[in-house]
């Protein structure tokens, strides 16, 4: 398979441009062999954020989408981080939060829009641990909010 | 005390068969001597999983059974995953999730039902640090999702 | 820069009393350079918890002034487990969590509360990843609850 970054280009992915923290924190911290990588959101090429609640402005499909910019934006950071994604070695762990009702119940599906794009650029080591899960409320209304967790070259 | 392997049998515990990832995840993921281990649900033996909202569907002692049953999961993932769970050094770190009404409060309580099986397997090893928190919803409605790390022989 | 011990003195700051686990953990475990922090609630001196939910009976000050209260707390631990705060070398990662209202948007402001005051004591050391989402209950209805990794001296 290709390296990550070749993947990139063979996808023809177009990422956002790495997203600036919005508050006190660093969009990702490396210590060693680990990446911890920020909550991110749906962040566009525009610069704006796919918004809505899963189950009632927005539906699985569209969740799912938002999860997969939300990997765009995390690539991105980690790509300005580490100043190539060819130093990913894998990813380790993934928390995916979903904006959603409280009868929404398909948390898998949407995140799965992060995770296949993760195994689309890294392969299998692009496939790892995860939680899915339900929020009544993200900031600022966003779909989704994914912080995930790489092993990277030291 | 014994291993934890003898543990499981002087407690006659049955656990259930370790579940296959229902999306784009794996179950556990082993980096040196970390495990990460997936959020896992309430998965009984005939292979279904508790359902239902705390303070709604379910009181606080069948919450706290559900995190008990989530335990016994996650025991069979991390059994399946090292081949034995003498691999285990300690917990480390539990990440407890209970679906929830709003105005339910006893999360802790809810949590312990995992809290202390882990400690009746590992001893004193199984008690780490915690969290214990409230969802509006959770995957197909599940009453309890659990993530941890554990410390593992590398 | 001052050491962190020095700057608690500096800012006047006062700790309240470390906490104890209220169920079956540990409020904080070290393993190597991590040290994993429990979830912490915003612990004052008198051993009473900042409770309600922000947008509803606290207002966006208020919440930021508890997760500024949440951060005392956990300084309190982290010097209990590691003897002093000068043996921190950094804040690698901060998950905030919000009780708030389902239109509830700004949790990024409240968990700045905790996030300034980590840069108060630690400086640019004490900005790390950090991802701030919203709960529809915490325990025991305290307004935030935040869990942390530091890493510290081995």
């Amino acid at each position: 398979m290709s390296s990550p970054e070749k993947r990139i280009q063979e996808l023809h992915l177009t990422l956002p441009p790495a997203p600036k923290p919005v508050a006190v924190y660093k969009t990702a911290v490396k210590m060693g062999h680990l990446l911890f990588v920020s909550g991110h959101g749906p962040l566009k090429a525009d610069k704006t954020m796919i918004t809505g609640r899963v189950g009632q402005d927005l539906t699985t499909e569209q969740g799912k989408e938002a999860a997969r910019q939300t990997g765009l934006a995390i690539l991105a950071t980690v790509r300005e981080t580490l100043g190539s994604l060819d130093k990913v070695k894998r990813l380790l762990k993934t928390y995916g939060m979903v904006n959603c009702t409280d009868d929404f119940l398909d948390q898998p599906k949407v995140i799965n829009g992060f995770s296949e794009l993760m195994r689309d650029v890294f392969g299998e080591d692009g496939v790892g641990a995860r939680s899915a899960v339900g929020h009544n409320s993200l900031p600022g209304n966003i779909a989704v909010e994914i912080e995930c967790i790489f092993e990277v070259e030291a």
